[in-house]
């Protein structure tokens, strides 16, 4: 089959790319679209080094082959890791810190940038008919942005920053202001900020906030610049959340975090049952976060696309 | 009077430093003991560029001068931070974050290596009878250490490392043992362990415990390679609280604390009321940790053997 691999950092399309098998807890996904990520360009960036497969985890697809015949030819999404689901981590708090876990076009799993996909039948989320794959593509990016509610109470009071206009940050802000956050969408250009204002969000440019005028911050720039800022930003006592990857060591204001008693949280994977209720809620814009469309044939180009200034999401369909 | 005195990290006694003055809110209180602190020998090495006056927060005194009579002749520890009490922050949750706060001995007010103090009457602290001055001096530390329960729920259940077996260290265990944690202490050499050993804590080398170990972790190491430790042995969602200060900029590993989805909490100053309550139950074992007492006269030698390794709390007695 045709699919998009990644080798030590290089991508290469491959036309002859085994077709996957599924086991007896797993089925077979044929993909009908895809999503780059920030992760993706990431990866081959080269922040997960030892990874070599197929890329890519945000698809929509259809099963063609299930064990339990009730699974063929429903729309899915899936979520992205799998667990050994015999660990004390597996058990206590799911499969998305378990030591021995694959992710989905990420760690020891073939993703989603191919014409078929294997995931775990466990994994599978059935997408509502009134939701199509272009909305149902943000089910696993939504997700990751809901699960900042999932960490830490957020007061509806508190006065809150988004920091960086991106693919996540975008739904990041969409979420905390469905949820009646007092939500300010920050970013470095004023461009980047038209189409959150457009929504009717509050926006500003991050250098124009004094010192710790927020309580709360997510941070989703991806660079140390934007951490920097984020800290700048939060006041003493205030919470800050961590969305970007980075790789390698980075240089932070510990004296800040101490001194002040600010509160620093990691954020990753998220649930996808409110994300697909949001959706199918139609609560949110994601027709204007889609900058571009490329056949899977296409595939490098779209990431040439995805990783200019100013795009927000680049699909790609098998 | 005199007094030790800070000016751009240089320490000086001086024997003609002006006596302060109370103002209307506050006493004149004759410093009976004091104690070095971490933090003071951070100032020394410019971790408060700004500082200029004399140095030293932790003490136990008599208060000679008060507009309220009935606090002459009382015994006294105080807390160290003095907001503006008309700011939101003030309000909402006291003077250790005012933006205008002094904080003695640290910023903007003279501290307690000197013959006498000035501090506001709502700062003060009875010492009951049965605590001598030996052991109310661990008052404002041990308080430090108890922070650490106001900010996060800590579960009786967690595996729990300090990792720093210093004068904060010592405390932030022994008051983690109390509360009933399953709580292990950490170092580097294993000279640094034998007093939490001969009370019965649980202790060993920081090196000896594999990645993810722990599900709490508290950082009084004052060092970078303290902190990438306490990073290592913390476990995927779980908690880290930091108690060092650092002078500039520190390399962190992020990617484990957004992957990881690691929560961190900065902590600085806590509550003198449990902390007295602490000590006046003869709850902790405070005798063990004094490893020297000097005359004020001898304060610039007391700051030399403070910062020799192993050892613990260093007094000054005016």
């Amino acid at each position: 089959m045709l699919a998009l691999v990644c080798r030590m950092g290089q991508l290469v399309l491959q036309r002859d790319y085994p077709e996957p098998i599924p086991q007896a807890d797993e089925v077979l996904v044929r993909v009908t679209l895809a999503g780059i990520c920030a992760t993706d360009l990431e990866i081959v960036k080269g922040y997960v080094p030892d990874f070599s497969g197929v890329l890519g985890h945000e698809f929509v697809g259809v099963v063609e082959q299930a064990a339990d015949s009730g699974w063929l030819g429903q729309r899915v999404v899936a979520s992205i890791n799998s667990g050994c689901q015999t660990c004390e981590t597996c058990h206590k708090s799911g499969p998305e810190h378990c030591p021995n876990r694959r992710s989905l076009g990420i760690h020891n799993q073939d993703g989603v940038f191919a014409e078929y996909v294997v995931v775990p039948v466990r994994n599978l989320h059935c997408v509502p008919d009134d939701v199509p794959d272009e909305r149902a593509i943000f089910t696993e990016p939504l997700a990751a942005a809901l699960r900042i509610r999932e960490q830490i109470v957020i007061r509806p009071s508190a006065k809150t920053a988004v920091i960086g206009p991106g693919r996540l940050g975008l739904l990041v802000a969409q979420v905390l202001h469905l949820a009646g956050e007092d939500v300010t969408l920050l970013g470095r250009r004023p461009d980047s900020l038209a189409l959150p204002a457009s929504w009717g969000l509050s926006t500003g440019l991050t250098t124009n906030y004094a010192d710790n005028w927020f309580d709360f911050v997510v941070e989703v720039t991806g660079n140390e610049a934007g951490l920097a800022e984020a800290l700048r930003l939060v006041r003493p006592l205030g919470s800050l959340v961590l969305k970007s990857t980075f790789a390698g060591g980075s240089q932070v204001d510990l004296t800040k975090i101490v001194v002040g008693e600010i509160s620093v949280t990691g954020s990753r994977c998220g649930p996808f049952a409110p994300a697909l209720r949001l959706l199918a809620g139609n609560a949110l814009d994601t027709a204007s976060l889609i900058t571009a469309e490329y056949s899977l044939a296409e595939a490098t180009a779209a990431f040439v696309r995805a990783a200019q200034p100013g795009v927000v999401k680049v699909l790609i369909r098998p």
